[in-house]
């Protein structure tokens, strides 16, 4: 196929193992060196100026370095820490252009025309100017809804194509056990089953079917980070220590990892916390004994933000660390320093050149197979921005949970005609993102919401009441003023991932310190998950009015808050569109169908409180319960809804279900197991499969829901509960079944 | 030497392993599973009557049940669980004759003649009416006097013996870790190295050199409690689940048993919780694979109680529960049903006889070294109780530990003519003792050593303020007054183990909940760790009324206490005494020489705090410190002290340490290490030896210390950092040592 002029490499009907491996036989050392580096910020490569996008020194002095350019990061990134905005950075319109501009010039630099790999942040949608923004990974992980997920991750992927980047890196693996992590956000919860279906989902949307051929023009190869453990950090501590032992790591932190690659996933991070003694980066056992040789992984390993010149802390030096890390797993690194001396690791005999070359061919498979050698720009349209919109709001919508309602305050009634809107977040958007955000220009606050959607002629009030932190009461005399006057008051409290740029930034771009009212993210981790004073006093005056109180929680973390209004409901962050969803959810246009990924602490005191720990008969604490107080799973409807007794049918589980209320709703059928005749200690219970269902009011249905078994391999028998939360799945009457002789 | 009439195992001269095999070679299978079980509580085996001790039925069942038996739990213990006060139990004058009638019965039962072991609690002295007393196990801590301890434990030793008791069950083991944890009082503390010394100081004390041959009358075997990872229960929660990674396990909570077993203790006790998936009595990769083929371990061991029972969970029933216990390796049962079919076991093949055999020879090897076909009674004198007391009050003289003294409050100066001693604690000494003690009828409290100690003529009022639980703030007045009116006011807070005979308790004789004051102890997990309501109310409102204020904290783990008061002493269960030991220190007839064995936490929300967590650059709670108040090894002074640049000659560290204040004193020489140039991730700091020095006012002395490199193994370079506390070790200029290349 192949004439004399035409390298091998280029030819695009020859197979990829192939082009990769003559392409790797034409290149220098130096030049595959290249390859695994990240180096740059992606901002520091362009300056926008009046006659268009044009290439910096920095960028050039890069590309000289190492002939070509491995990967890009974050070209698009747009927020705080870089510095690029509206003013200064590509939106949805010239990106294609940008990306063209950049990608010319490394061809152009590098002597075989090797493309670059343009790496972007996706933690919920694309982190760049116009990027779709959908609710956080654990709003998400409220919607127990993988089907909704996975359109709005193809939407992500579309979009990040569109512009002419490639590779989506996004959050999927870290499991959220304790709720001082400022990341615990960015978790889809604090279940494996639950984030393994979610990062399927994942996969799915983003990557389309198989890719070992190539990627469809709107589809990203995903890096899912973040490979493995760092949810289980000690006290809630970002990128600290872990105390993992393996059966926890396996039960807990890689189910969701495992499922990611199983589904295909073109690469991993690796974390920045240790398992077992070593830093994820520099962790041989992690990433080639068990992902590589046990689970079959092909794809790539990149390695978080500095993480590979962190080992420079055991090794001595930056250089040795790289060799550490490369000979550990790592394919590509991000910024480090480590990665640029592997010339002279190999030559030093610190790494083998086989292995360089492994890691290298890895990149370049990427490359291949996102077809940049024959199309190295973006050929995609920028999909509807009305569709992304829609599927944000859809997102925020499934994830709204009403946790009590004891007042019956909501829905709220047709009689209510007037509405006080109340609390610092009640009004604004921002509040609504998750870290990790470009700036925006759209969104709908929860008042506007209301007044948007509320019936014509009722009359909604607002008062923030205070800010978000701080101790000013000053605002509060208002506030009550307005739930005093009104029928109903919606108080709207929660924590705040917003960076702005007063905000102090770590050298990985992590927030350092809280100077506005951040409180949540990464780098914010919170030792009392309150609050704090001037929300807490804002809730006890408003309810002590005694009008009705609904309260909405917009947070990226379970706060602890007293239970003083008649309803609660939580939204997580639910991106820009999220006031639309909630008003809609209030107001009775939408049913509450959320459940929780997270369980929901009393206190602080009593952490950790995940529904499944292991099944020790442990009667609590003296002075407090060791139960959360929202389970796992728990959503209440403005419905109600009956199970009938599980069924056992071969490998499926039927149960039937009856709305029995007055209104339409969505049930989450939740399958948890309970193992017996095992040879290892279990849990008390365990998520293993769900399902939502929708009824009309009076209807029933009968749904059936897999029974696998593959989790379950030298287990002798289980109990099935079937519930709509794990608490309630503990009242339930169990059928047993007999998995061997 | 032995002749037809006489079997080799009763051949006192013929080596301890030839009798052993002798003796089981004549055993049937149900003799020999008799040696593995027991079963009874030994206050069931006993009644008191006018006449002296009589046998019940209930040994005589179980006697003949095997024909024998195996060993007897707690035959002398006394306390609320047992029900054995000084009513209707043994004291030091007639528990030989006890024993003897319980043993001879034994004998006479079995139809080789096998004595049983006595098996008794000595936590901290033996728990026994008219035992000694000492401080808990974190008091012990608190003294960083290994030497002290020795001979402490030797009392002990020596009393238990003398009452004609056998092994001493002694929690030395676990690894406070979690304050949250009841049992935090029965470890020595957060570090391992710390522990380590204890354990060794322990196992000499008790056991004397080597026993291979045998054991002296006055030297008890130990059975060290507990065999692994208890302190690292997540949450803090009693024998609940661990995350515990192998590496963790092994820097944190393997050293001290490693020490021990080194020592040569002749038991240990696998502990109720899981590691990386098993408890530990089922646990073959702990007790089997680490413990005899790592370590080399020859002795016992033992399960808690009811842990193989507990087993069943998993196994499907108490048969298998056991099988799967001794498989693992598992020697000596408590309490458990599980042991008791292990005949079955061996018949359905569950169980190799070779497998039981090995079992059954440690415990009869335990029983020749005794002595105990020789010389089945106690031949040993109860050792001088004077002796008992001043040990029990030099240990807790030599662990108070004044946390600060900004007011500079102590020692109370002459001019003090009036003293308030008030709190819940001040005239009590129940509260001074720890869990798992008899009951009482000696000791000292606050109150009375000071009216014992002060200067004749000095004014001592007394005020209690409060309860130690509860909301009754009524006694807070009359306390204020007492304050208000003196020159100084001593305020006795604290918590308490004090079980009483209303406490509810579990199976295994842990209390279940606090009916009474109890605020410690096994099964006493305080989520919150506050003093609770009414003592932090008084307090508030002894420290409002200006006058002086020394807090004395009598505790069993560290409570978060406000810093309110000029100065603050800890002096964690210092046993009887204790009272007295304290007010030599307040009145400075003595120095406050402790230095806290735990870091001690500013609130339950920064959790964990100890000192030696791993080296990450982490930045701290947005809305609190990770840091601890009180730093591990911190204790103040009445004298202050100055320390030299640290020398390394060969491996030695020679440190110059001056006395720079006006009165004498002992400071800890604390050597601290943090690696460099390791292939595992290291901790910020490490202890690695230390040692006391008294100084007289002015004196300096040259303190040589040895340098251990066993534990530096693969590691390339090391920091050496001497100071007072980890926190200060943090501030001085290292000594950097080369360890290779």
């Amino acid at each position: 196929m192949t004439d004399s002029t035409t390298p091998v490499y280029r030819d695009p009907n020859t197979p990829v193992d192939t082009r990769v491996s003559d392409l790797l036989a034409r290149m220098t050392l130096r030049e595959k060196v290249g390859q695994l580096n990240q180096r740059m910020y992606g901002w520091d490569a362009y300056r926008r100026t009046p006659e268009g996008y044009e290439l910096t020194d920095a960028l050039r002095a890069e590309t000289d370095r190492f002939a070509g350019l491995g990967a890009l990061y974050g070209l698009f990134r747009a927020d705080a820490w870089s510095g690029v905005d509206h003013t200064n950075g590509p939106g949805a319109q010239d990106s294609a252009a940008l990306a063209e501009l950049v990608q010319r010039h490394v061809i152009e630099s590098s002597r075989l025309g090797i493309p670059t790999l343009f790496v972007e942040e996706v933690p919920h949608g694309h982190m760049a100017l116009d990027g779709t923004v959908l609710p956080v990974n654990l709003a998400v992980g409220a919607t127990w809804d993988p089907d909704l997920y996975e359109r709005a991750a193809a939407h992500a992927a579309a979009e990040l194509r569109a512009r002419g980047g490639h590779m989506a890196l996004v959050s999927a693996l870290d499991i959220a056990r304790d709720p001082r992590w400022g990341r615990t956000e960015e978790c889809f919860g604090e279940d494996p089953h639950l984030a393994a279906r979610l990062t399927e989902a994942l996969v799915r949307g983003m990557q389309g079917g198989d890719t070992t051929a190539g990627f469809a023009p709107d589809k990203a190869p995903v890096v899912l980070k973040h490979f493995a453990g760092q949810g289980a950090t000690v006290g809630g501590r970002n990128s600290a220590e872990s105390e993992l032992g393996l059966r926890e790591l396996h039960e807990i932190h890689l189910p969701a990892a495992r499922a990611g690659v199983r589904a295909g996933a073109a690469a991993l991070m690796s974390a920045y916390n240790e398992v077992d003694g070593l830093p994820c980066s520099g962790n041989r056992a992690l990433l080639t004994q068990l992902l590589r040789e046990d689970w079959g992984f092909e794809g790539l390993v990149m390695a978080d933000g500095l993480a590979v010149d962190r080992l420079a802390r055991i090794t001595g030096d930056k250089g040795s660390a790289g060799a550490l890390a490369l000979n550990a797993g790592v394919d590509l690194s991000l910024w480090d320093e480590g990665f640029t001396h592997l010339e002279e690791a190999v030559e030093r005999g610190l790494v083998s050149e086989e292995s360089l070359d492994t890691a290298v061919a890895r990149v370049l498979s990427l490359k291949f197979r996102l077809g940049l050698f024959e199309r190295p720009y973006s050929t995609g349209e920028f999909p509807s921005p009305q569709q992304g919109r829609e599927l944000s709001t859809a997102l925020a919508r499934a994830a709204i949970t009403l946790l009590h309602d004891d007042g019956n305050v909501l829905p709220i009634p047709a009689t209510v005609s007037r509405i006080a809107v109340i609390g610092p977040q009640s009004a604004t958007t921002a509040h609504q993102l998750g870290d990790y955000t470009a700036p925006q220009a759209n969104g709908v606050s929860v008042l506007e919401g209301l007044r948007q959607l509320a019936p014509p002629g009722t009359d909604i009030r607002h008062a923030p009441g205070c800010a978000l932190t701080g101790d000013d009461l000053s605002g509060i005399p208002e506030a009550v003023a307005a739930a005093a006057a009104s029928d109903l008051a919606v108080l709207v409290l929660g924590g705040s991932s917003a960076r702005t740029p007063d905000t102090d930034f770590d050298a990985n771009g992590a927030a350092r310190n809280a100077v506005s009212e951040i409180t949540c993210g990464e780098g914010v981790d919170l030792a009392g998950l309150s609050l704090g004073r001037a929300q807490h006093a804002l809730l006890d005056a408003v309810t002590a009015t005694g009008t009705p109180t609904a309260v909405v929680l917009i947070q990226g973390r379970p706060h602890v808050v007293p239970e003083r209004a008649g309803a609660l409901l939580t939204a997580w962050y639910p991106g820009p569109w999220g006031g639309e969803a909630i008003a809609e959810v209030l107001l009775g246009h939408a049913e509450p169908t959320g459940r929780l990924p997270v369980s929901v602490p009393r206190s602080v005191a009593q952490l950790p409180v995940y529904y499944n720990h292991k099944d020790t008969e442990y009667g609590g604490y003296v002075d407090a319960s060791a139960e959360s107080r929202y389970s796992f799973g728990h959503g209440l409807s403005y419905t109600s809804f009956a199970y009938g007794p599980p069924r056992i049918e071969g490998n499926v589980i039927e149960v039937d279900v009856t709305n029995t209320g007055k209104r339409r709703g969505r049930s989450v059928v939740q399958v948890y197991i309970r193992r017996l005749l095992t040879p290892v200690w279990p849990r008390t219970l365990e998520l293993h499969a769900f399902q939502g269902v929708e009824l009309a009011p009076g209807e029933r249905r009968s749904v059936e829901i897999p029974f696998g078994t593959d989790q379950l391999e030298q287990v002798g028998a289980v109990e099935v509960r079937v519930a709509e939360s794990a608490r309630a799945a503990l009242a339930v009457e169990p059928v047993v079944v007999r998995l061997k002789g």
